[in-house]
């Protein structure tokens, strides 16, 4: 076989989702595409990029904030960013003002394109890599929906020990992504099935099953208007969790059933989740702009009484129904102040909320958290 | 919720793997991102480009054929291509020499990094539609490897029923990758799901796992070197089937698992299958360079009795051992005639061979009937 040329070199695969990083030297991003060195971590969480665009006039990496690249006389542009914020952070390489995916990352759906992104090492977040510990599944399944009238597909995650004890029923979550993004969020950016693999091996989550589904589910009319809602509610009520039902073995009951997500999926999870609980008792809403901030600048508008017709009123009658209400937010986040000031006006009402913050702006590793904590609450 | 302003504008998403085509109108490619109108594939499959870039001095669309764009006064380029061949061709953007992924296009880990692509509908080729037949699922696993001494993704495609059909057992097909492409080649591009869907559904295919393995095993040697070889043999023979056999319920003696793959996939299933029929009684080549073409020019320093000893000189004792040799390769590849020599080579001394050729490169058009045509082949 020696005389056979080699077409590709095949280079050692260190996956997206295998290893943590040794913060005390620079290494390659954990995001980049298998055996490329750049971008490169540095030990401060500086970043140093690097590409080769001899022709191009200008080159720019957007990280949020814009950063341009200097050319060397062979035509290799590079840039060392400032230190980085730990957490998963989507980006771009801006060439001569075309945004596009950096060849050197792994892509990700994410702000309605497939997008690069570098995940940053969080020193002594552990809780979502892959440990040596019993392992689910995630599956992908196609449903037919009467809403869209197509084949949908969404992930299933089934915990450790699923295939072989056969006759045990689990309860589950249903956890929804953001805005320009769909069931591939949770699923590789959320790394929920290590998330549940970790906490399942240290008993603190209950074996549950966690349905990730597509949200996008209206005709162009965006995900919080009303009927967006309501082709949601239908989707989710009619089609997915009946179609879970029958071809997993749930815990098919009310209280054995949570809806979440993040952004957009948090308030899929607050107008679909506590309208509907006949079907769910359990909701966690995480970085949703519901309560103001970029989606509702001034805050003031949000009446949730009147979204949700007794809720602060009768908050009774709510806290009877939810086994749990769970509400998160980035620190960093400009939903913050706005969440905060809510979960306060809730509780003021005698609406039982448990809420959680963690460091971090309008992004996955607030949301890897919210899951991470959500998870040891829910069923509980 | 009226008030809470759009972020983002949800479209109706037509999934990749959604729907077939009408061929008589012009039509978003199914590989499109959710929503984007172009590229547009014309009723004779010419593909309309187009993309906004005011500050590019030069853009390109490199379909193996370089095409260049047109800019108009806005700044947005266009180009329409010829008419392009039925199936799934990866292609790039080129921004000022800088080969990118199009942001209009989903991306597909091949060539070794995030690729733009684009699926030509095939007239009459239906058998990797979505279809309404009942669905079988493919699940993502992570197992330890001792070649490596990392953990592993692999996938696992489980027929329609088996979760309901907890005593019955199944036959396994090991699948490979080419190179430069990794486990996700065969999920995604490949559509191994519903192909398998579609062809247990006409009872065309016995229900059979489908085992879809990362095939860069070695570190830094390329995928057809004696080392590398070696170390995916270990790799299959020693963590991935004891892995399958202990986790599914698999048929687990040798007349019940075949190994196959495409290019590199392909030289391993040669050189690993035909190596190992204490393992595998079946196996297929789809695409191999193995046998001359790109990877071996002149073709005459392929001997494939020396590669495999006694493969031809005796050949009867192959035949005993192996229920399934089959072989495969595109028409317009150019390893056609160098793998139709070899497989007429190997009638001639008395190997059984089944083969077959189809329309089409070194693609995955060719790839996907290779599977198509291999599954109803194999444990019969």
């Amino acid at each position: 076989m020696k005389q056979v040329l080699l077409i590709f070199v095949v280079l050692f695969q260190f996956s997206f989702v295998c290893f943590g990083q040794d913060n005390n030297k620079p290494a390659p991003a954990i995001t980049n595409i298998a055996g490329v060195a750049y971008p490169l971590v540095l030990p401060d969480l500086r970043v140093e990029f690097r590409i080769k665009a001899p022709d191009a006039q200008k080159v720019q990496i957007d990280l949020g904030k814009m950063y341009n690249m200097t050319r060397d006389d062979q035509g290799v542009w590079t840039v060392t960013t400032d230190p980085q914020v730990p957490g998963f952070h989507y980006y771009s390489l801006v060439i001569d003002g075309v945004k596009v995916a950096d060849p050197a990352s792994e892509s990700f759906y994410g702000t309605g394109r497939m997008s690069s992104a570098i995940d940053i090492p969080e020193k002594g977040a552990d809780f979502y890599d892959l440990k040596d510990v019993p392992h689910g599944a995630l599956s992908s399944k196609y449903y037919f929906s009467k809403v869209t009238n197509s084949w949908r597909r969404l992930f299933v995650y089934t915990p450790p020990g699923y295939d072989v004890n056969t006759k045990a029923k689990y309860p589950v979550v249903y956890i929804q992504h953001g805005g320009g993004e769909d069931e591939r969020g949770w699923s590789v950016q959320g790394k929920t099935d290590i998330i549940l693999d970790n906490l399942i091996a240290q008993s603190k989550a209950l074996p549950m099953i966690v349905v990730i589904a597509n949200g996008n589910v209206s005709s162009g009319k965006g995900g919080y208007s009303n009927e967006a809602m309501a082709a949601f509610k239908q989707e989710m009520t009619q089609n997915i969790v009946p179609f879970i039902d029958k071809n997993y073995r749930t815990l098919a009951d009310v209280k054995n059933r949570a809806l979440c997500g993040l952004s957009m999926g948090g308030g899929q999870a607050f107008y679909v989740g506590l309208a509907s609980l006949d079907v769910f008792s359990s909701v966690g809403i995480f970085s949703s702009g519901i309560f103001g901030g970029i989606a509702n600048p001034n805050g003031k508008a949000f009446d949730a009484d009147k979204e949700i017709p007794g809720l602060l009123s009768n908050s009774k009658a709510f806290n009877q129904k939810l086994k749990l209400l769970y509400i998160s937010v980035g620190e960093q986040d400009p939903r913050f102040e706005f969440t905060k000031s809510s979960v306060a006006k809730f509780r003021e009402s005698g609406l039982e909320v448990e809420f959680s913050s963690f460091p971090g702006d309008h992004e996955w590793q607030v949301w890897r958290k919210s899951l991470h904590d959500f998870a040891q609450r829910v069923f509980k």
